[in-house]
């Protein structure tokens, strides 16, 4: 009865046109934690917003507020907020005032707490719409709940709560989705138990702001001027950018547990790199061709590491948490709530473009935007001072998404005016004008095209629109979500132990939180400041290399990231030194994991490397064509060949694919490479061979009692290993102790014991291969990491 | 007597410290055109301002004017300009007044016409050092005569006026020298014959600009600052800049056979890029070391394209032209009077990084300079408004030698203060003060490190000294030169028919003459404005790319460099429809010249060809060894492989070279390649082949009458060519025919002949085997330039 004088009154009113679009159907929404602060704050507003757009749509609705509190002061609870809801300025007061009754008449409060409610709850949707004679369109759940209680509830929904066949079911989640690849994968499979994907619409309210909403629009609007500009030719960086002037006071029991990263930058400011980064589906509102993309965006980022950000720490966080989680007062957080982090995507497009997320706390402005500055490949003849600024090509180029707050304060788009007028959607967008004495990233307002939204939305009203009109690509997908994990589990986890910058928060940090790219890396400008320093804040990494002997040879050990840079530095100066003395350098690798790492230190921070001198040789290779994962050279091709510009001719894979057919004796791969060594390395003696040890001592393929390599006059052998795939190709032990130079590399736990055993037994080759390498006039020398030297 | 007066004047000064100095010897100066305009204006102050530093330096000088004029009016001429020669600011007055009387008395004027005048000459430099009991040190003869004087002069010194003995000569040569590297190559070899390389100075008076012969010396004395910014991680752009207001008129006669390129660029410019990019050696005051350097920097140089410059005359020159050199009204001046050229240097340092060189005339202002402009790699998290000025790394970071005029009215070194402060050598650089409110390069004077030099000297004056001082490395040699013309020739030679933007000269030029680059070219940024047109400047390229057919195939044709980028993007655009169906794409390439053309266009202008999912396959190669200079691979790689990212498993060069010996058959090399065809080539069709064509109408390595190839089922075959080297492999025929797409690319006039006698023939492979490509089920497409085409 009541929806049908709802009705009545939408029907006297004008505002719904003909009863057919009234078989549209009900949808009931069912708001979970209407009595919290989201709710409060965003929630309810967000759907009196819906209401409103949509009471002429054809669909009539009913609003369901629930909590775990009773019904009576639950009910008293809701309807306080509800009855604060506030009337959007462009809307008529008169007709507001209507839809706002209507509103509270059409929102109802239930407690729900066990799985007995649920069934209630069901019931009651049921028999209201029986009652009105309504056909049900769809239910729209809305968690806004803490995500412990996720499980339970899904659980109950599914069980109890689905609408029936052919009306749909919508799910809505708000973060946190798991705090690391694990914990969210974990969450996904339980939700995925009790819903279909497209039944989920994860929140990312960032997708809500006008501005992020508008990039992939944008994009697609503009392709004409963008596709010859967007691409590393043309881009210089962009910058992604939320900064906040509050700090986490009162809310560092979820703080503490997060961090700067896991809040801001894992969703909001991904989702905003990837918008820009990916490729453009030919149907930018198609949400499976965005997610496609999006996923291969994913996939081109390079692997962050730990010097991939800078973190820091405003000074006041300690006290609040030690007060408001009672910590003892020795208690330090390693919770960042600064973070700049330094991003590449390896896509042909993007490749060496810096991507900069910026976030935190206690900064001196509160503002967000994304920035894309694009270079300047003009040169101006006239002299500066005769330049027109209106068209000179010499003045900063740029497009920013500015999502609000700062000195502009409204989401807005500005296009630098020597760049291209944008098409912007009429009636949405539309041209911003005056402020001309305000300076924006450089240049006075005026340098730009300006538009700002026709209406200014808040976040939350324009994701319950889109989750209204089933527009799942304003929403995060699971794989979605997994993959923006994926990506950040690895730096969240190397950097749970690096020093954090304390900075004294507002406009007191100056320039303490500057930093700067360095070979792909990023480093605070300022050098640690001597009084801020925490002295019991000295980390592993602040160790100093170790440099000794072990088995009578020079051994350089350091916690395994600095080792590795150690080692690659030191490859380098041999490289350097040997082709100024004999115009090559020979460099045979081995295979494995352990150089894995090398390989992408080598490629990414060594430019000066003499790349067009160096002949790569394989110390060993698994019987496996070269284009199979498993092969060694793969691996060597994939993390540095493919990176650096060895000439084709220098690079010498091991020929353990003849003839259609893997390491057969009559093929003679052996000879043949022996051969070449023969042909292109002076005396057969490398210039610097790079070797690993296994847990059983093997090193090259040369594993213990092996029948060939360990001695004898062949310089290249096949071999059995012990584990899969058991034929292998492998320089023999001889020719190993021919080179100039060895380096003997070991990381790792897991190497502890074989390290400590080789540390005390002799020359015995054939029961630890490694300990037969000793080069005749050559120089040997151990990089070994503390894990593996100190267990 | 007259010189022994002279000394006891200087005795009697106490400039002369003692006579054990005197015994450094005498040293006659011959100024050849000593009444001409360089020497009035620059070169008798030059050698007056020489005679004031050194007086006491041990050595003794008399100075001797040369000119065609006879003794009575050559000597007036002369006088007249001694006279007016001025006491520099530094100089007491009292002191420069005796030291100008003294330089009078030991100038003389000789007529030097014949012969007989240069031994007359000679014998009179004897006598009176006989007659003084002077020893010799030396003579320097200054060429300030046109370049087409210089042979016959250079005789006569050389037969009749070398000093004696353990005494030096030094000629000094102006330039122009040569107009192109033949040209200059000949003037090198009829100079060489007359002189040793150590006695001639060429004179490049930009070497004597103070700013510009402090490069070295700064990046020499800021290593430790430069060492790791000096490249192309960290410098943005480099300019390298000389502006004039004035133009040609009075000089056309001149700059008619010249014009800027020459006149400027090819020089002074090329020098100070020489200083910038050059590998900075141990001992950079050491002539031969930084000769060295800079030969290997000029060997770096990409080279250059027509599209490396754009170009301009002002719109007064051609009337000038038609008035000066009584020339026809419709005369029109292909001259360029404005260049602005981006070079790129392909060392490991410079990769990538621009550097412009511009030059004018009858521009906005006269100004010179070289500009370093660094990246920004910082992000300032601290808002602009707060940015501290002097410390903030977001500003821009720059580095300028000024070499004088413009808003500094000086020569100077500037360095931002964010970079740091540089070393300079104390006693003739000091650091400026004052002018706080100029600009300069975008910033407020205040925001540099300026230093300017404490006497500021004319470049001939520094130069002048340094011939005295013998410092080759002020000076460039004939190595240096080549290398300089090798460098400039191809463009002038390819810019002779470029039309040029015309002008209108000083602020009225306002931004036509900006230009901006794009992918490795440069452009004007603003289109041809049509007022300024000059209807019968119609160039070749500006006629359209006609399409058509030949041979019942489609025919693309235009002028080779229009051609070549058209093929190019018509490869990428098959590649890339190709991998987006198929996921690779199978590319065989042929060897020989013209494709080379195409090997770099698609190097430097294609960055979205999908290379990691293309395969290159060799359509034919020569038995030689891949790394061989001959071989087709070794093209291929140098000029397209070593510069994109192709897999090293994705290239397949032809196996020519196994078990270290050629081609032989029993070695299999042409059932190897059959093979690996078969085994990743989908039904061996492979995606495209690009073809070429012969004088004799051979394709491939498919020659007339061929016993192999032509028909049958054998895919690779092994042929004879009639030129060496003669074994030759090849895709035979049948297997070119079962391509989805064949491009054939015919070049030039040479290829006019069998161009004409295919578009008649039918087909018949045994003679004209190009007339046997047809593919059975894919597309055939001709490239046929215009020279090939209509001859």
């Amino acid at each position: 009865k009541m929806l049908q004088r709802v009705l009545c009154t939408v029907l006297f009113m004008g505002a719904l046109p003909s009863l057919a679009e009234v078989s549209q159907g009900h949808i009931s929404v069912v708001l979970l934690g209407a009595t919290g602060d989201l709710a409060k704050k965003y929630l309810w507003q967000g759907l009196f917003q819906l209401y409103m757009d949509q009471v002429s749509s054809g669909h009539s609705f009913t609003f369901h507020g629930a909590a775990l509190t009773a019904l009576e002061p639950g009910q008293r609870l809701m309807f306080d907020v509800l009855k604060k809801l506030a009337c959007p300025p462009d809307e008529s007061p008169n007709r507001c005032a209507v839809l706002k009754d209507q509103f509270l008449k059409l929102s109802q409060y239930h407690q729900l707490k066990t799985a007995e409610n649920y069934t209630v709850l069901n019931r009651e949707i049921e028999t209201l719409l029986r009652q009105e004679g309504l056909k049900e369109a769809g239910r729209i759940f809305y968690f806004s709940v803490p995500p412990f209680a996720y499980t339970e509830i899904a659980r109950h929904i599914n069980s109890s709560c689905r609408p029936p066949p052919g009306a749909w079911l919508r799910v809505v989640l708000e973060k946190p989705f798991g705090h690391d690849l694990e914990s969210a994968q974990q969450l996904a499979a339980e939700l995925t138990s009790f819903f279909k994907e497209e039944e989920m619409y994860r929140v990312d309210h960032y997708l809500g702001k006008q501005a992020v909403a508008h990039i992939l629009p944008f994009r697609d609007q503009n392709r004409q001027f963008l596709d010859p500009i967007w691409n590393r030719h043309h881009v210089e960086r962009v910058e992604i950018v939320l900064k906040e002037t509050v700090d986490a006071e009162g809310r560092t029991s979820f703080y503490e547990q997060y961090g700067v990263i896991r809040d801001v930058l894992q969703n909001h400011l991904t989702e905003a790199l990837m918008f820009l980064t990916m490729e453009l589906p030919a149907n930018v509102s198609r949400a499976e061709e965005v997610l496609q993309s999006k996923l291969q965006a994913f996939q081109s980022l390079r692997g962050l590491e730990k010097n991939s950000a800078v973190l820091g720490q405003y000074q006041a966080y300690a006290s609040q948490v030690q007060e408001e989680l009672q910590k003892p007062q020795d208690y330090i957080s390693t919770t960042p709530t600064f973070a700049g982090v330094l991003i590449h995507s390896d896509s042909l497009r993007w490749e060496g473009v810096p991507f900069l997320l910026t976030s935190g706390k206690a900064l001196d402005e509160r503002v967000g935007y994304v920035r894309v500055l694009f270079k300047n490949r003009a040169y101006c003849t006239q002299s500066e001072t005769l330049r027109d600024a209106e068209h000179s090509q010499c003045k900063a180029k740029q497009i920013i998404f500015y999502i609000g707050h700062g000195v502009l304060n409204m989401p807005a788009v500005l296009v630098s005016r020597n760049l291209f007028r944008p098409v912007m959607p009429e009636g949405t967008w539309r041209e911003a004008v005056g402020q001309s004495d305000l300076h924006i990233f450089g240049q006075p307002l005026s340098d730009y095209y300006v538009y700002s939204p026709v209406k200014e939305r808040d976040a939350y009203s324009v994701l319950i629109s889109n989750i209204y009109h089933a527009r799942k690509d304003f929403f995060i997908t699971t794989e979605n979500l997994l993959a923006s994990w994926g990506f950040w589990t690895p730096l969240l986890e190397s950097i749970s132990h690096q020093p954090l910058r304390l900075y004294p928060g507002g406009v007191e940090n100056q320039h303490l939180l500057d930093f700067e790219m360095v070979s792909g890396e990023v480093a605070f400008t300022l050098a640690e400041p001597v009084e801020l320093l925490n002295p019991s804040r000295l980390m592993p990494s602040d160790y100093r290399t170790i440099q000794s002997k072990f088995r009578q040879s020079p051994l350089v050990s350091a916690w395994s990231e600095e080792l590795i840079s150690h080692l690659a530095s030191d490859i380098e100066k041999t490289a350097s030194r040997t082709v100024a003395q004999s115009g090559q350098f020979h460099l045979a690798l081995s295979g494995g994991s352990s150089p894995v790492v090398l390989f992408q230190r080598l490629a990414r921070h060594h430019y000066a490397f003499p790349w067009k001198h160096t002949h790569i040789w394989l110390v060993d290779e698994r019987c496996v064509p070269l284009t199979d994962t498993e092969s060694n050279f793969f691996s060597l091709h994939n993390h540095l060949l493919q990176n650096v510009r060895v000439p084709y001719f220098n690079v010498h894979p091991m020929p353990v694919h003849l003839n259609q057919r893997l390491c057969v004796e009559e093929d003679a791969g052996t000879e043949l490479y022996a051969k070449e060594i023969m042909a292109l390395v002076a005396n057969a003696s490398f210039d610097l061979v790079l070797l690993g040890v296994g847990t059983d001592g093997h090193t090259a393929s040369l594993f213990p009692r092996s029948e060939n390599g360990l001695e004898g006059a062949q310089t290249v052998v096949l071999t059995e290993s012990p584990v899969k795939p058991h034929q292998r190709m492998s320089l023999s032990l001889p020719l190993i102790n021919k080179a100039r130079q060895v380096f003997v590399l070991v990381l790792g736990k897991g190497k502890h014991d074989i390290t400590t055993l080789l540390s005390r037994v002799g020359h015995e080759p054939r029961k630890w291969p490694i300990s037969g390498v000793s080069p005749s006039s050559g120089r040997l020398v151990w990089y070994v990491d503390y894990e593996a030297l100190l267990g």
